[in-house]
């Protein structure tokens, strides 16, 4: 298989234009609302959704262009492999968050903790459910060094020419 | 945009052939134990991911044809829109797993809790940070009617003719 190809459910909008101060992760974005509209095409898909608190979006990081295998990223001042980062120029440029959901009105979501940059393209919605995810024993390697830069942290200008 | 083109950056292996008796998420997974192979064109962007404990697998229902927005999906017998599920049949046909790293050879990560069947391309890997992904006040929606049935619950037949 040698291309996969999706096409955006919806899009996300956000108070941020530009990625330059916006945060740099959900936990660092309390208050910040925003909204998704859902194409109609998929509404219907979005039933029995609003019985969950939090989301879980997949996105495309349409302003991103190319990407590096190592990188320098917000939290830190060490190169590191991008697959042990959440930096966006990614070989495949997917990003993730996990955002509070307030409302659902008819395609329309209404969300909250939203560190997404306006316009992003939408690919997935899933609901996010703890007990799915949970884990123990917990190493979180070198961002262990870089947790006192979180989760005040805001994007720096690093990536700027990234996009 | 009408189309977003991925490439698979890798190879997730597993004990699991077919759909049927698979663990349907990771936390029923406990000891199942697989293998991702990066392409050697990406290994690089593995640096320093062997300190993390845990990794999110982004990566596509290979066998997955079509959609449905509206589903019954394992845990339930009432019918819920494909977004407020985990089912394989999306609109975009992206799957994700929080997988135990054991340890990482090369450009092979051996990993622990695996939920997804052999052969399944991978689209990206990130690594888990709880502080990243960080909720309070959580509600599960139609799940928490459904809990029981879990995390001991193995995919039934019922996802066997979308593949």
């Amino acid at each position: 298989m040698n291309e996969i190809i999706y096409k955006p459910i919806g899009i996300i909008h956000s108070p941020f234009d530009t990625i330059s101060g916006m945060p740099i992760q959900p936990a660092a974005a309390t208050g910040i609302k925003g909204t998704v509209t859902v194409f109609a095409d998929y509404a219907l898909g979005l039933k029995a959704l609003e019985g969950f608190s939090h989301v879980i979006l997949l996105y495309h990081f349409h302003l991103s262009v190319g990407y590096q295998l190592e990188v320098i990223p917000f939290l830190d001042d060490n190169k590191h492999g991008v697959f042990a980062t959440r930096a966006p120029r990614r070989p495949n440029q997917i990003g993730l968050s996990v955002v509070k959901l307030n409302k659902i009105e008819n395609n329309i979501l209404h969300i909250e903790k939203v560190d997404v940059v306006n316009d992003t393209p939408l690919l997935d919605i899933k609901p996010y459910v703890p007990d799915f995810d949970k884990t123990e024993d917990i190493q979180i390697g070198w961002l262990s060094e870089s947790k006192h830069r979180f989760p005040s942290g805001k994007a720096d200008d690093r990536f700027n020419f990234l996009f």
